[in-house]
Order: structure tokens, then C-alpha cells, then sequence
């Protein structure tokens, strides 16, 4: 049996009772999460999210692609959130990689060069790269001023959320 | 108080009987998952996930873009994943809209014209959408074929998912 097999019969279970079947599409606690794949972050569970409360964009490292902006644009725009929130956390795979070093292995495996995804983000500090992150969303002109922006870093040994600032020199 | 000072509450409570502080990077199951945005989708939850068991990858749509295989590649190459589920759910923002129509109300109201993202991937049918991203999965030189790639949709309702079978055609 293969996992997506087990995952389905989980499921089955989960629905018989289910009793989340009258929320409405718009997130009812007006927010949004951008956040890592990492399977040790259970995003709903750590930040005490219900099923309607908020959506949750989530790519390799928490990082504000092209992809997180289209998705966090839909959000605002057509689905009313006001508040972002960007979620890194402790122990990432990004840190242990550099971009150039996959790119070869992929082109060296699969006999294909130079094709998309053109970049791979991998970063060696996390909280510089929250900071990094947290700039990139604030310049973007399609992302009002009004939204509130805050980053953080989750500790996968403690559960805990830790707050970044932005960087002074931004505001300079 | 805003809803990211409640989170930050809700996270303390959560620390407190924190008991995942041993877990290891690599997905214990070998899955990855990528899944829509939506609020209403609890991914963990409905699937009988548990933190640790997979990659959970989220965007407008549930769309196999750059950003997705960004970090399918990365998932699979880097820690070991070795099947993918695409969910996408009935009632979806992604049907109530086209591209150019937010495109313009984003111009309008910005005043900033052609920037990037450079599409939203709005689309008309949830089943369709699910085999164009299954379509688009499977065909990139950078995804393996022995990894299993299947496409679902869970409905917002009952909580159950659907399988949706990948076209004919494109196996003739």
C-alpha cells in the first residue's frame, strides 16, 4: 500500500465526522501565512489556526517568489486578508545546500540543463533571510501599505515563534 | 490586539506541552504535498498527517508552477520524498475570477502596470484544472518518473477527497 493509499483511507475516517461543511470562502480572521514546507511545522496547529480562519502559502523555505506574491495578492484583493504573516523556522533544508550545487546534480541526473525553476533560494542564515524576505513583500507595489507585515522564526525544539524586525537600514 | 498578537498567544500555549522537539528533517513518510491555499482545507487534518509525515506545499489553486517544482525538486532530491498529492477543493477562489480582470483592477488601483506575478492561473473547472497540473507535473525532465503523482479534489462539504484520473489522451 502505498502512503497516498493510507493518506485515503485517513481521510475517510476524517470525513465520517466532519463538521467544518458551512464555512465560508473568505478567511473569517482576515490573515494570511506564508510559510516553509517543512514537515515538522504543523502551521494550523502551531499558530492555533481553525479550519476558515486564514490561508496558508507555503513553498521551500518561506520565500517571497512570484508565486507567494500571485497567492498573496488573490488573498488580499479577492478574499479580503489585511494581515501577513512570514513563518521561517530553526533547522532548515535550505541552509544546507547552496543553489549551484543542486543545479549541477539535477543537469548531471537527468541529462537536462537550464531549464525552470531558474532559482532555488537556499540561504545560509535564517534570520537575515526573514529580513530579506520581509522587504521584498513591503516593496512589492501591488501589496497595500496598510497590510500589517511581520516575520518570524519557528523553533522546530520548541515550538516556539520568535519574532525578526526588519532591518533599521531599510528605513533609513 | 491584531490577529497576529492572538496567534502569538495561541503559539505560547501551544510551546507549553510542545512534544515534536525530536523530529527529523527528512519527511517520515516521503510525501509531499501541494495543495490550494484555501482556509477551509486543514491539510494536516484531512489527511491524517501528522508533523514530521510530509512536505505540505500551498499556493492560489493548488498550481504546479516554478515556485511548486522549486520545491518539489527539493523535496524529492534533497530529502527523500517519494510521492506527490495535488490537492485542489470544490468552491474555489480560482473560479470566480480571470486573469485579466484582476490584472486590471490591480493597474487601476495601483497605478503600477505589468509587473510580476505575470499570471493569477485562474481557471473555469476544478477537475480540468487537476489534470492540466498532473499533465504538467509528470512531464518536467527534472521529476522522476518512479515518483507517484496523483491529483485530488476535497470537497469543502463532506471533507472527503476525490481522485481525479489523469487524462487518456495523454497516454495515447
Amino acid at each position: 500500500m502505498s502512503v497516498i493509499d493510507e493518506v485515503l483511507s485517513a481521510n475517510e475516517q476524517f470525513a465520517k465526522s466532519f463538521k467544518y461543511g458551512g464555512l465560508a470562502m473568505p478567511p473569517k480572521r482576515r490573515l494570511a501565512v506564508l510559510a516553509c514546507m517543512d514537515a515538522r511545522l504543523a502551521v494550523n496547529q502551531a499558530l492555533g489556526l481553525q479550519p476558515g480562519d486564514a490561508h496558508v502559502i507555503r513553498n521551500a523555505g518561506g520565500i517571497v517568489t512570484e508565486d507567494a506574491v500571485r497567492s498573496l495578492v488573490i488573498s488580499h484583493y479577492l478574499l479580503g486578508t489585511q494581515e501577513f504573516m512570514i513563518v521561517n523556522h530553526t533547522d532548515c533544508g535550505m541552509l544546507t545546500f547552496k543553489d549551484e550545487d543542486l543545479r549541477g546534480r539535477l543537469e548531471r541526473e537527468t541529462g537536462i540543463p537550464a531549464i525552470t525553476p531558474s532559482a532555488f533560494h537556499a540561504f545560509p542564515d535564517v534570520e537575515e533571510n526573514v529580513r530579506k524576505q520581509l522587504a521584498r513583500l513591503r516593496a512589492h507595489p501591488w501589496i497595500p501599505r496598510s497590510i500589517g507585515v511581520r516575520g518570524f522564526i519557528y523553533n522546530v525544539v520548541t515550538g516556539r515563534l520568535g519574532e525578526v524586525k526588519a532591518a533599521k537600514t531599510l528605513h533609513a
